[in-house]
Parts: structure tokens; sequence; C-alpha cells
């Protein structure tokens, strides 16, 4: 294992310091914690808005923390769900009476943990909903999921809901437009090799140097399958259609994101992306608008996800509304 | 070798089709060339900003190409710079009338190349400067320079040219500015694996799985020492002593960038920007803003660089002056 780090067992206490360290003037650490929020939070007269999940994932979640995204981010260890009592600091950092919303990807530790910690914050008379983000098509359930894993799209939740709360929207609009957001959005991913957790110091899994696997997810469970290593223009026809085949995109205006899993050069991001443009020109899809880059990662697993949003009018001025974090722009 | 590629001999071909299509309200590509300039391109008085080299350094350059940075970038092949024909595209697009400012990382194809294509613009009439950047203290001389050869502070030197020339500044002022921000920021780098040119199809060169190259250049050229992989602290350590023996940072202000080189995952590049703000503590040097993120990347290698930039007034209110660019925030 090569790794930039000191011991294995304080890469995220260590992390989070160096990201508070480097963006002072809007995000914050709570004392004691493993949230990032807000330099300014609690902000008043808003819904606050909370993510996070396990580490390894960077930028996200404490790269979405900012004006226009998320409150805070809770951070757990390396692919490990933060613990409740760490969500529930977040959750009252963030509330200013106005209510909170937690955004959750769909895995079995994270849904407990968060929901405990909705119940934790409902006792202490905090107005709190959630939402579960569900938007990877590759399988129904996975090793760590009941239902679909939430990946990339998570990201453009984060975005539409914090957006819609920036308007002042009570917590029941902001979470249903977070719903509409979960419902028309979906993902899926590619590994041309696996990823090293710090504390494990070895591969999550083996690839062949020919092997590919379609439907990964971003912890490295299983896909769909491992196929030989092909044109980056076969790999992208393959993730597009089984998307375009969940949900009807007919005459769609859509929100693309090209997702870099960690170790993916953003040449072969960019030309991912040309493959996929192709694609929907031919399908008669217009393309609203385009993130290419590294936003929902696995380590340093090469590979990419491809994520496609289904708009409206009310999701296309949230999505492109001001936004100040370090890792999303418009 | 496993890349998401199509034919080897067209990535940067279709990078540069596949980035313009996801930002095409800032971004074109100059028909049968391989420029990409500001979709606004000429802007009316105003110094046009030209840089370049070759790809493989994603985002760098076209990630920097917009409102308050560069007007226009030129992409060579992989690792060999642009052709003095495509320079002069970029030169001829971006001119107002107000003179043009090529930005030029220090190897001798870049210089020779931009000069040349210097010298046919100025028999065209075109008021032209160039300025060569060369940040990276590592070596003195290099398998590709004479003299210390240009790395991620290139992309303060764009910053801040560009800030200047959007003021309306003359092609003096902005090329006597980037001088001043040359003479002001230094660089060196560190590198944990090779990378690997789609078109040669293995890796550059090797490093045993204990050790780490000490200087290494951005296109796997030969650093300092090999030293066996240590903690990131001590790493760390290495490069910001040699960084900060090069000039006088006595009482001094600075910009921060750590700058990861393609699979180093972000993660690591919080820990060791963590160390760096301690370190600089100790010495009394002041942190004025922290860029921490993949800037001047080496394809797939992994490691980092770190850039200090010692700042004035000028300099610092011209770093965070608005840009709007893919790749550079403030």
């Amino acid at each position: 294992m090569k790794k930039v780090i000191n011991n294995a067992n304080h890469v995220v206490d260590e992390m989070l310091d160096g990201l508070v360290t480097a963006y002072p003037t809007f995000l914050k650490r709570l004392p004691g914690t493993t949230v990032i929020s807000r330099s300014d939070a609690p902000v008043q007269g808003k819904v606050g808005i909370v993510s996070g999940g396990g580490s390894g994932h960077e930028p996200a979640h404490a790269g979405f923390v900012g004006k226009g995204m998320l409150d805070a981010a809770v951070a757990g260890e390396v692919f490990t769900s933060p613990t409740p009592d760490q969500i529930i600091e977040a959750i009252k950092a963030v509330d200013s009476g106005n209510g909170v919303l937690l955004i959750i990807k769909n895995y079995t530790g994270d849904v407990m943990n968060f929901e405990m910690a909705q119940e934790m914050a409902e006792m202490e008379g905090i107005e709190i909903a959630s939402v579960i983000v569900n938007d990877d098509v590759a399988v129904e359930d996975s090793t760590f999921t009941v239902g679909r894993r939430g990946i990339a799209g998570t990201v453009f939740v984060h975005k539409i809901a914090g957006a819609k709360a920036a308007t002042g929207a009570s917590l029941e609009e902001v979470r249903a437009v977070a719903e509409k957001t979960i419902a028309n959005v979906r993902s899926m991913g590619v590994a041309l090799s696996s990823c090293t957790v710090p504390a494990a110091g070895k591969p999550s899994f083996t690839l062949a140097d020919n092997e590919m696997e379609i439907g990964i997810g971003i912890h490295g469970e299983p896909g769909i399958e491992r196929l030989p290593l092909e044109e980056a223009d076969n790999i992208t026809t393959i993730l597009v259609d089984k998307i375009l085949a969940d949900i009807n995109y007919e005459k769609a205006e859509v929100a693309l994101m090209v997702n870099g899993l960690g170790s993916t050069p953003e040449m072969e991001l960019h030309i991912v992306n040309r493959k996929i443009s192709e694609i929907l020109m031919e399908k008669e899809i217009t393309l609203y608008k385009t993130w290419v880059g590294e936003y929902m990662t696995s380590l340093d697993m090469e590979g990419f996800s491809i994520t496609l949003l289904k708009l409206d009018s009310e999701l296309k001025d949230l999505l492109v509304q001001d936004v100040k974090t370090i890792a999303f722009h418009v």
C-alpha cells in the first residue's frame, strides 16, 4: 500500500483538520466531532440541510458544505457510517428553528444511524425530516443495502435541496423537492481497479489486467458483471443504456454528471463525456448542464460513474442557483 | 495499461471535443485546431492571455480558460509541446488589438515553439510579450529544460495575469505582474508511482513498492533522489523545507496550493495541508489563501506538489478577483 498518510487510524481526523485549515472563511469543524459545518451555521430563517456518510468519498460530503448547498456534513470512518451521536451534533448545529432535512445515501448502516439521530432530534423537539437517495441502477439489492445504493446522484440532491432551502422554503417544501430529485436521478458506475482502505492496507478486491467491473459500488461492492476491458465508447454505451432503460427519458431535458472514482485522469472523463453527448443527441434528449470531475470518489479506485437527472423547470432553476462550496460550482 | 480511451492516438482530440461539449456556454474549440478559447474571444479592450503545453496535465490548461484568467489554451499531444501553427491560431483568436501575453512553462520544446509563434505574431503586427514560469525548486536543469521546470505554480501566474488583464491594464503592466508572480512562486513535488502515457502503453518509469521520488517532474522526469516511503508529515516537511530555503519568507504572507498529480485521494492532500499549515505557523509565515485539489496533474501519477507564492498587496488583490473557469475558483 502506497499512501500519503501518517497513522491509518487517524486519517479522518487529520483530513478534517486539514480541510478546515484550507477553507477557514466558510467552513468550521465542530470541536470534538467529525462534523464540518458552514462557518456561519446555524443560518437564521432557513431549513438546515445535513448529509454525510463514510469517509473515502472526498470531496463528498464536506466539499458540498456552503451557501446554497449543505449546512453540515458528518464524516464517518473510511467506508463506515457516522454514528448517531455525531449526526445529532450536526443537526443541532444547523437548526435555526426552521427544521432540518437529512439527506441519506441508501446503505443499511447510514439509514440506521441517521434515522436514530432523527429520532433523537425529534425527542429534543427539533422539526426534522429525511430522504434516502437510491440512484444506482446497477443492482436492486447489494452487500450493504436493501434496495438500490445511493451514489453520485446524491450530489444533485444536495444541490437542489440546498438551493430550495436558501429560498426560505419550509421543511416540507424542501423535503418534497429532494424527493422529486431522487425520483428523477439515475446513476451507474464501472471500475478498472480496486481501492485500498488505509486501515486494511491491501486492495478490497482484485481485477485482472484486462478486466472491468460494470455496476461497481463506491465501496467496491460487486456490480453486475466482470467483462473484458473495452474501448471507452463501448463502456459508456453499456452504462448509458442501462440508465436510459430505467425511466422514460423521451424528449427529456437532463443534467449530467461524469464522476471520476479517484484515479481516473480527467482526460478520460472528457472522452466519456464526448460519447454520452453523442448518445443523448441521437435519442433527442437535451443536455441542460454538465459536470465532469470528481464528486463522489472511492479512495484511489480507477473508474467512473455517469449520473442523469431528468429535469423540470423547478429543478432546472434550483440546479443553477448560486452556490459557494469547495467542490460544486455552477 | 488500463485506461478509459478509444484509440491512443486520438485521446487529445476526443478530450477537447468532450470538454467543450460539457461547458459550451463559456468555452469553444477553434475549428480544426487544438485551441480552447473563451466563447466570447476576442474580448474587446483587454490584453489577451494565452498559455498551454502538452496534454496529460488536466485540468491544465483549458480548465483555466475563462473570465479573469486565460483567454485561450493550446493543447499539444500528451506530454508534448503544441506546435507554433496551433499557438499562432490562439494568439490571433484572442487579440483584440490590445496585445497578447504568452505564459510558457519552462521546457525546451514549449519555449522554442511559443517563441516561434511569438515571432510569427510580431510579423503579423500583433503586439505580443511572453513570460517563462520556472517555479520548480527541485532541480536546476532537467531532462527537458535548461534551468528550472515550470509546474503547478504556473496556475497562480495564469490567475494573476488574467486578473490584471481584466482591469484593462496594458500589455507591459500585465507582463510585469506576471514576472513579479514568477519571481515569488516556488513549487516542489513527490511521486509514489509513475504515470502511463496512452500511446506508450506502459509506465514511464518504475518505483519499488516502498519507494518515493522526491522532486519529480510532471512528465515523470527524474527528481532529486529516491527515498523509502515515509509518513505524510515527513514527506511534507522535506518539500516545504526545500521551498522555504529558496527565497526569504521571513514574516511573509503566502498563497498555498496543494496539488494532486492524478491518482492521490483528496483525503491525502488534506493530510498534507494540515502539516504545511503547522510548519508555516511555526515559522510565522501567514497563510492568505489555500487551494487543495488537482490543478496540474501528470496523467495517473500518484503523488503531489506544494506551491508557495509570496504575496504583496497587489498580488493578494489580483489573486482573489472574480474568476469563471472550470477548475480554478476563489
